[in-house]
């Protein structure tokens, strides 16, 4: 598997919000919606090697995390409210330590991105950091089929968050000369390890 | 300028649809609408150099151009339901032959796929056509700044539209060994001319 992590600063822990604004009440839910439609989508079907893991940090319960698993995934269509409403079913569950699945492919808990970031790196995982100044992913040896890429959202990452991954991270990487939206950053994350297993 | 040509087969020709119903009651036009996110946002800004142009093709009047300026565009987030909302307030307007503007940088106008691309072919523009068995993007030389890329929707492109593409193409092209959504596409377009500007 490979896995996406996306911090959400501002998406909102409750499912209380309309899916005809998810940039507005929901808290730029919008783009964590279009990171799922990223990581997930293929032209003709579903990425079935690929978790995306929305860390969610907004009011009224910050410390949520919203798992989508491609392989057990039914249900998402992709555009953004579609992704929306999932995630909507899936807080609309209580959160506890452990994971519920909402619908098929979608589980919720409580968890922040230290929990998070530390079992990949307990499970040996390879943990890269999506950053302006990393090193080109062209050329980046030895991205493996089991990575883990860490990406903030509109806000970026906050130094207390970038101290978390920094501990864990095996590197920064950068995905080309000029910043993007981190759905497009996903896009370009596959499209180059789609390459490398050509 | 460098200019997507997207070709919506199903898309709604009237403003009379439901922003929250892009995919179903208005002919898949969620996926125009995450073309025209893809090919305009940058993380900290707009793309000022693109002209997205949509082919709408579905009832009640098939055959309008709505065309995204990114150089005088305005009013347009992230979101599918803000790009959506300017389509749709394009299509409110009366198409005429020549463009009208219906927002600031968003115009229409009564054109098909062969207008359009006899335009560019008359001035001169390099058009590319995006296709699975096309060369590899990142083989090929001369990819310019003011290059035209014309892509299908999830119906892909007819035959009759192939053949249309086929007399002015310059040469067909492909982003990597995995067939992806247009917009996704769109992304991998950019990353690469991003790095040969660079």
């Amino acid at each position: 598997m490979k896995d996406f992590v996306i911090i959400g600063h501002k998406a909102l822990t409750t499912g209380d919000f309309s899916l005809n604004d998810l940039p507005g009440s929901a808290g730029r839910m919008d783009i964590l919606c279009r990171c799922v439609n990223s990581a997930l989508f293929l032209s003709h079907g579903m990425r079935r090697d690929i978790n995306v893991h929305l860390v969610l940090l907004g009011e009224p319960d910050p410390g949520k995390v919203v798992r989508f698993n491609g392989e057990k995934l039914k249900y998402l269509n992709p555009d953004e409210r579609s992704s929306g409403s999932l995630i909507k079913k899936a807080l609309e569950r209580d959160a506890i330590e452990y994971e519920t699945q909402s619908t098929p492919g979608v589980y919720i808990r409580r968890a922040g991105l230290e929990d998070l970031l530390n079992e990949f790196k307990e499970a040996g995982r390879d943990i890269y950091y999506l950053r302006e100044d990393g090193e080109d992913i062209r050329e980046c040896e030895g991205l493996g089929n089991d990575a883990v890429f860490v990406l903030g959202d509109h806000m970026g990452v906050t130094e207390e968050e970038e101290a978390i991954i920094d501990k864990v991270a095996k590197q920064t990487l950068n995905i080309g000369p000029i910043s993007l939206h981190s759905d497009h950053c996903i896009i370009i994350i596959h499209n180059e390890l789609d390459r490398k297993e050509a």
